[in-house]
């Protein structure tokens, strides 16, 4: 026991550098480390139009109106189309992105590799060298897919003849797309182009679809997405980088209408195999659904909840109701966690992809807490993961009315990111992440926990702030 | 704050008696209430029983034998058969029935229920008035199901002409076998034996079985069921009465077989159908694969490791490995747990079914930690479930090797009860049961948790003792 001048125990509180904790604590001295932060991470301009936003019954009233309709949100999926004819804005030259707008020059690799591999994919070019001066040439049109309605993990790269599934929110009415899962190994979402992938991107456009379009025509009401989240959110799932449980009570749902459909027996049997090799054939449905929701909710006057949090590999740009069409963005950040083996942090391409509409909806990262096994996947222990789940009520709305997770008693999963409270308390909001490899076409080498850049919070509060 | 005679505070530790802690508490009195119960419940004679059996080195050698078997255990389901032809001991006048051995005189509503819908679906009688009186007339053989290396839930009645899978221990060499899970609502389990009944039986030995064969054919080396169990104690099951994650993994396993084998196209949709309309399609297979791995550890000289939880639905029954072809028996007690709407405690049929099989592998009750949704359906909290799991290891002589349970940082499962653990703690191993009705043919009204009688315990020392 350390005492001071008078004999007494000295005993402390430490608040701000955790460096005199540290001191403090190998002297024996009992001390209290208080993790304290000044709000808006003591930036005077950002704090000020923080206050300017907090305390207003105009925006709390528009964030509740905003989860009121996130949670009311109903997606089925009604039906699969051709990109070109069912997304709004699409055309025969525009190549769909995941992320906030960027130019080829900006692109990463994988990003690059999406595009060329699109190109050859549609007929526009013979060559991956032809591809890639079209690319160059700014006759292609990139257009993010939030833009459209759409929505696509990785790359996330939709062009006009592949096959989308259609999501139908049957409360807001609001429509979704995205594209159709690959599986694993070379794929084009991790930028790959060989003739194995363009081969592979043929079948789904030409068997996969068409079989999948006769199957979900045979359910009147469409699959109800929303249920089969929440049924895997009870089952180890979080529907981001977890999404075997609701892979396979997708198949149970899928595979009577495909036994009930005009398809030929073995098209019929590769299509079953092809989902059923893929434990992550639901995610591309998890992130419609989630985009669905949120999209519900976008557009609401004041509202300061965030409805996209997307990345393009070299930008992160988040989307704010009450701030529509606006992006406001930052660096994409490098992905923490586990590496494939083989592969080291040198491989890594920044954060990508449009998934995080996962986290934007409480699911993924907020709800690893239901999803504890996901651990050995991205990293971390399950304390790490009840503790993610439990911080990201602090900078949520509320909760959902759907969505609930199991460990924590039940308790709804946290929904609506509002900017103000990320700014006022300096949490980022919680990502768990695939990693794609920096070069084209190697694919994924890892899966780890990431956040958003800081600027991209900042930037929205000071322009909500402005309004 | 109450003081004592000479005005200090007073401060209790209670031990013993519940009610004095209650008595000190109310009266503001700083307690702390300590847990402690006398080894063996006090039981002098059974005291000295268990002294023989403690720091053994030659049980406990057996014992951790006895885990190793049931670790490297690996039971495949490798085909399908009549019970007639493929059960050891079966005869044409068998009967075989959940739980320890018991007379027609002696048996439970749900349990002659049972037995009359076996007779009449034999053909041994035209109407349960004859059914019955066959049955009370002493002609029917009766016979344990784990005498036969079989396994069935509830009533467990397994017929000579009923189909049932066929498992393998590619470790140990021995088989199980299982009936097949007729779904919820009137069944034979229950003790129903109505027409409706009556004839799925029959479309399942006609159509369901055949079919099953001819796919499980289709795999080389057979379903590994382990692996699917692994899987889904990671997907919220415990595969016990949650079966869902593991019943999607095998529906996942089938479908592919089913398409493959040669089926015609309408049975195929409906054997699909059947199954994929039961949660706990899973469960028999769940029961058998522990049965399998349990009786390769049955037989071991001086082992004091459990290798059957079993319930006829009047007597709960326990098997120990150093003590093999003996049952040491006690009431089967009340399941407390959540009613279905419209029943009471009233209603209820006393503990029943040879299912708390999972519990005595380690799964069930045992790992309900990996399965916290389950308190829905059973009862309870999520920490009560986590608190069962933990209290487990006290009573097991280890840890599973492949069944591990994410919240508990993924510690294997707690397996291999030893009888010597359970008189030394008072600690009974805790099952999660459905509840049967009392009556014959109502079916199930409810779920929760129960307990083996202490006599089997009590019983299973004294004689290990004797020994």
């Amino acid at each position: 026991m350390i005492l001071d001048l008078f004999q007494k125990p000295i005993r402390a509180v430490n608040l701000g550098s955790h460096d005199f904790y540290g001191d403090l604590a190998r002297q024996g001295v009992p001390a209290i480390d208080l993790l304290w932060k000044p709000a808006a991470r003591g930036d005077l301009q950002l704090l000020a139009a923080l206050e300017k936003l907090e305390g207003r019954p105009d925006i709390d009233a528009a964030n509740a109106e905003a989860l009121t309709r996130i949670n009311a949100a109903r997606p089925m999926l009604v039906g699969v189309g051709r990109a070109l004819d069912v997304i709004p804005g699409m055309t025969e030259n525009t190549l769909l992105h995941a992320g906030p707008p960027i130019a080829w020059a900006r692109m990463s690799g994988p990003l690059r590799g999406a595009v060329i591999g699109a190109l050859l994919f549609e007929g526009r070019a013979k060559t991956p060298e032809e591809a890639e001066a079209l690319a160059a040439s700014g006759a292609v049109a990139f257009s993010p897919c939030h833009e459209h309605g759409a929505i696509g993990p990785m790359a996330g790269v939709i062009s006009p003849s592949m096959p989308v599934f259609i999501l139908e929110n049957k409360d807001g009415g609001n429509r979704s797309y995205t594209n159709m899962n690959e599986g694993l190994g070379k794929v084009l979402r991790f930028g790959a182009y060989s003739e194995e992938v363009l081969t592979r991107l043929r079948w789904m456009r030409d068997i996969l679809a068409p079989a999948l379009q006769k199957a979900v025509r045979g359910a009147p009401d469409g699959i109800d997405i929303k249920s089969l989240t929440a049924q895997a959110l009870h089952m180890g799932d979080e529907v981001h980088n977890r999404n075997k449980a609701a892979t396979s009570l997708l198949i149970r749902a899928l595979v009577p209408l495909l036994l009930e459909a005009d398809i030929g027996d073995g098209e019929r049997a590769d299509v079953i195999k092809f989902i059923n090799s893929n434990d992550h054939f639901f995610l591309n449905l998890s992130m419609a659904s989630a985009k669905a929701a949120l999209d519900s909710a976008d557009g609401i006057p004041r509202c300061s909840l965030v409805t996209a949090l997307s990345r393009n590999g070299t930008d992160f740009g988040i989307r704010v109701s009450g701030l529509p069409g606006q992006w406001f963005t930052g660096p994409a950040g490098e992905v923490k966690g586990l590496m494939f083996p083989g592969f080291t942090d040198a491989d890594k391409n920044p954060d990508m992809g449009d998934s995080a509409i996962t986290e934007t909806l409480g699911l993924g990262g907020f709800s690893m807490a239901a999803a504890i096994a996901i651990v050995q996947f991205v990293g971390g222990t399950p304390e790490d993961a009840v503790a993610f789940s439990e911080k990201m009520y602090r900078i949520t709305e509320g909760e959902s009315t759907m969505f609930s997770i199991p460990v924590l008693n039940f308790r709804g999963s946290p929904t609506g990111i509002d900017i103000r409270k990320v700014v006022a308390t300096g949490i980022l909001p919680q990502i768990n992440t695939g990693i794609a490899h920096r070069d084209a076409g190697v694919g994924q080498v890892g899966a780890g926990l990431v956040n958003p850049p800081w600027e991209c919070f900042k930037g929205a509060v000071m322009a909500l702030a402005e309004e």
